[in-house]
């Protein structure tokens, strides 16, 4: 928490180095094992959760700055990050002003400028990615979807858009490559898709669909095991993959 | 074009006014009997085409701000539009100072601040939709996709962008409300759907997909007429397609 004179510093040098009125908020899904979590940072002095976030240098790439802003408050690199929402109210920087209210005038006090935030989000392998909070806050942690607490200012509600977007985007984008091993069986894919839709799949819907989409390899020699009906593995064609996220899946029109 | 006089004056008006660094841009594409054009503007005494855009009042939301914009440039309103990409390279902002380019120092010039602008976008029926050009525009016109002339800043991208959301969003969306008549055939919505994605759709394949969608209401009774076989006539069921624009087409997961 500053005092009024930080206020008043940081106010006049944020003006200068940032981009005004524009912030980044990042949703990090974090997938291992069939669990679905979302990371989250706890501020110092304050009881709320917020999503990593930050400001845009004045002459900085928008995907340049979301990536530095996670890699400086999570410690998390090479996220593949998409922007998925501009949030824009002009209520949503209300409460952000509330602690430091009245402290300076408005005009000196940086928080208290409307902000639109730009949504990026990623999902990634959160056995992977060891996050480490930065100066600003005393934890930064991998949270499970269900027991998300109450988050700051719309953050609960970017969260959510962030989620609707990654469940729409199971239709007609590729998936997974980088969350699952290099072979997998049709099973294990399988339950991929539902983590991260909160649902069961029907096993016979799901195998159509995910072949239809024309991106998996099958491999010639099943999982080797003790199993009397040995399942068989696949892999990404991560050529037609690449295409498929460019052109969108296959089974598309 | 204004005068030096004229641009600095214009400039503090809008910082007062406006939120600095924030714009937006509407791409609306126009479909009647199987065209597809989108809507450009011509500045006066500029050779090039630009989307319609404009800025951001200070305690303006941003939806409500794209709808006013369009209004105020080309006289269309109650369009439904649909934030879909933030563009924000600092270099997009570049060309448009030329015309200004050490006319006045840069802090004098509104135009030569960066900009970030949030794309939005329609579909709609061009037939029923008549643009006015406003008092800075000498056009506003709609123009043919495959005949769009070389635009003005980033605005060819922004409309590839665009056109390249739509057609991905015809996967997991419903579409073609407000742009069919209240009864259709099946080739009739196919033609729909051809005329988006630029491509011939198989005709059995385009029913199955279409119908699994579970949005159309099959009449009882054939289109009337000369025709020995009279195609079966269909309309949107707008409880389920409401639904559908809210979770996600039932072809999905």
């Amino acid at each position: 928490m500053f005092t009024k004179q930080e206020l008043t510093d940081y106010t006049k040098e944020a003006r200068e180095k940032w981009l005004n009125h524009i912030s980044i908020d990042c949703v990090v899904f974090g997938f291992h094992e069939g669990q679905l979590k979302v990371l989250l940072l706890k501020m110092r002095n304050e009881a709320k959760w917020y999503l990593p976030g930050g400001f845009v240098l004045k002459q900085e790439q928008l995907d340049v700055a979301a990536n530095r802003i996670l890699k400086e408050r999570t410690s998390l690199d090479h996220i593949f990050l998409q922007q998925f929402h501009v949030f824009g109210d002009p209520a949503r920087s209300q409460p952000h002003t509330d602690m430091y209210n009245g402290m300076v005038e408005d005009k000196d006090n940086w928080f208290a400028t409307r902000f639109i935030t730009i949504g990026y989000y990623a999902l990634v392998d959160f056995h992977n990615t060891v996050p480490t909070p930065d100066a600003m806050s005393e934890a930064c942690v991998w949270c499970n979807l269900e027991e998300v607490p109450a988050l700051s200012l719309d953050h609960g509600q970017i969260l959510e858009n962030a989620l609707y977007t990654l469940r729409l985007q199971l239709n007609y984008l590729p998936i997974g490559y980088n969350l699952m091993p290099n072979e997998f069986t049709m099973p294990e894919l399988q339950k991929l898709y539902e983590t991260i839709l909160g649902k069961k799949l029907d096993r016979r819907n799901f195998q159509r669909k995910i072949l239809a989409f024309d991106i998996l390899n099958r491999s010639e020699h099943p999982r080797k095991g003790g199993a009397h009906k040995a399942p068989y593995l696949y892999s990404f064609n991560l050529e037609k993959y690449e295409q498929a996220l460019k052109d969108g899946l296959a089974s598309g029109w």
